[in-house]
């Protein structure tokens, strides 16, 4: 299958007749020669073992890969094998799909199945595509509930009962985070981290933090298209207490503008090789040097974009030199945002996530060196490796508590009508 | 005299001969026979009668007109007189300076004296061509001491007395920015406002607001080139909660790179022709309408700048448009960090000042609007209408302050002397 076509915004007319794999699969032994030249026809997905997160500018897909259920057809288990044979066997899907597999997690263990966590993403963008390949391959055939979270479940509810016959079961975004939290800080002892002499470039090192998410309270800082922070006091308490538009979407889309570049990676890659100090006015540009008074550094930024007014300056300015003063302008302006909420409430724990800093260690780093300094070493900037699919993964475990809790009181009734 | 030569960066060559005056003066009855024809040489600059505040993007002046001190010659007399005519017969200079003359304050006392106060500012990027035109004129003659703030107090004050021979009387801009605020709204009436209906065009109207700066706490939210916010508890005590590196610098300094336009006036003038839902990427883009869950309007900016990753919009996108987005961007970022500061630590007056509200409706009612939405009522943006000459007003009263202390220090000795 050609991988450009799965996200076509136009309806894929030549259904392929084989799968072509290029990486071993744990299927291949019972399901390879089955598998090559089935069409995905009636593929059985249960909704509960998928999570999906619709953000503004990506989709977070969570598949949880197990025995296929007892009670399946030999149809529906073959399709089911050659989905999974697809998605494994592939990292990128289309022009923008990635399965991001260094973050796969084995040996998970879900309403008592083991399997391992694939985790998968998309730009929003593709959505309709995305649909257009579901119905195609007639992915809805069995699946008629599927849980969802992020804007997009709101957005996408009519689109996806009207053109593939399947319910979103919506989860509130910030729920769905939280959840997602703690099940990779309880469950992945070397998920979080911090940087050690973040600014430091010889000496920089990510040092696993044992973060135990149980212990209350601490701040959760999201950073996708924009941003938004969240103070968790309990296990499902917790509440919005600030947040930006100027986020990832931001960066992407100055980026955008001001270098011809289209895309994060390629706009991160520019942004590691310019100069923000030709394009910022720094503290030492309007005091000379370091303002003593407030302890600030001439070397922090005082106006973002500041010399930009002046038109020897920006003949002067790289696209390199604007890339990274987007990186930086984003990123300061969210760590400014992230410690005053921290240090006005008290909080010295604050878990930086977001796929903004997916591929982002000038953020990370920038992030951690900000937190430090401007609360004098107080507070810590965390990091998740699973850096955007908390969501998804929070609601595909909401909605299987669902189902546990569905069948454990089918149970309960069934011991009640068997005992009365 | 050429005023676009008053700021040029090359010495002035060219001495005029006499003034030329179009606008009726205080001092023309008893002056102008004797001002027309004088150079200006020996001119007595009493330091304490002027504030200057110079900033990132712009140096502000506050400069207090009394009579002349007994005791002067009346070659020094007549300088002083000549240099006021210069100053009020016109109401810019060069390039970039300009007498505000609506924001002029009559009948002011300071130091037993009455006088009236004037304002003035013109770009940073001037000084040098300013420090000429002070040397040619010879206006160091006779002030050895000015009182200055802003972090140019620092930077050029080794220009100043190398070049002219003056030692900078520096002030913390902070210190200064509250002392300036508490003098204003002492003094008159009408200076702070807010908007009542600020998100109807038709209704939209300035309402005096009867702001008494003695009753605590307050916030300050000083916007120039970067962004300070202070929390004000007593006379003089304050603290600086917050800030951004995102203000107007910024916002200029985006304009000019997306759009060309390199002064504020012209980047102002086309952000009201555009509409930044092109450019910015809304709620209802993500959600398909409301937010309910946080109560998050479908009109809310999600992700500023984020629809300019796709190409298809950039396409569309006019530069009214991003000149729009980039003033809502650099708003509406202000406005929720105002509100997070000032939520939080409970205050309900939050006060806008700085030159980016200068002659920008727009940001102001658009502050108006997001401080009352995000709080439910509960927090009221104020502006105050000499927007950016607090902390140069503030310095000409801490100055004065001291020389009355000392002044009152020595009648102290002097009656001790005198007794004993």
């Amino acid at each position: 299958m050609d991988t450009d076509e799965l996200f076509a915004e136009s309806p894929i007319s030549d259904r392929p007749s084989s799968l072509s794999s290029s990486s071993e699969s744990l299927y291949s032994s019972s399901c390879s020669t089955a598998v090559t030249g089935l069409p995905f026809t009636r593929v059985h997905l249960d909704s509960q073992w998928f999570g999906v997160d619709i953000g503004g500018s990506l989709v977070k897909c969570v598949y949880f890969e197990c025995p296929v259920a007892n009670g399946s057809s030999q149809e529906e288990s073959l399709g089911i094998a050659e989905m999974r044979e697809f998605l494994k066997s592939n990292r990128t899907y289309g022009s923008s799909g990635v399965r991001d597999d260094h973050l796969e997690m084995p040996s998970q263990e879900f309403g008592g199945r083991k399997g391992t966590l694939h985790f998968i993403k998309f730009a929003t963008s593709r959505m309709s595509g995305f649909m257009n390949m579901v119905r195609e391959y007639n992915l809805n055939d069995f699946s008629k509930v599927v849980c969802a979270t992020g804007g997009g479940a709101f957005k996408f509810e009519d689109d996806f009962q009207e053109r593939l016959g399947i319910a979103l079961h919506k989860y509130d975004e910030m729920e769905t985070l939280v959840r997602g939290v703690q099940y990779f800080c309880r469950h992945l002892p070397d998920e979080c981290y911090y940087w050690e002499n973040p600014k430091k470039p010889d000496l920089a090192r990510k040092k696993v933090f044992k973060f135990d998410p149980g212990i209350y309270p601490f701040i959760i800082v999201n950073i996708g298209s924009g941003v938004s922070i969240l103070h968790v006091t309990g296990p499902s308490q917790f509440k919005r207490i600030g947040g930006t538009s100027v986020g990832g979407g931001t960066f992407l889309g100055l980026c955008s503008l001001l270098t011809g570049c289209d895309n994060f990676q390629d706009a991160i890659t520019l942004a590691e090789k310019g100069d923000h100090t030709k394009v910022d006015k720094m503290v030492r540009d309007i005091y000379g040097g370091d303002y003593h008074k407030l302890g600030l550094s001439g070397n922090v930024v005082a106006s973002s974009f500041g010399h930009m007014m002046h038109k020897d300056r920006r003949d002067e300015a790289s696209p390199a030199d604007l890339a990274r003063a987007s990186l930086v302008t984003v990123t300061n302006n969210i760590g400014a945002i992230a410690r005053m909420c921290a240090s006005i409430v008290g909080i010295e724990r604050v878990v930086f996530v977001g796929n903004y800093l997916c591929d982002n260690v000038l953020s990370t780093q920038m992030l951690s060196y900000a937190m430090e300094y401007w609360s004098q070493g107080s507070i810590r900037a965390l990091f998740l490796r699973h850096e955007g699919y908390f969501g998804a993964l929070g609601g595909m475990i909401m909605k299987l508590e669902e189902e546990l809790a569905t069948e454990s009181g089918k149970e309960d009734d069934y011991k009640r009508s068997d005992s009365e």
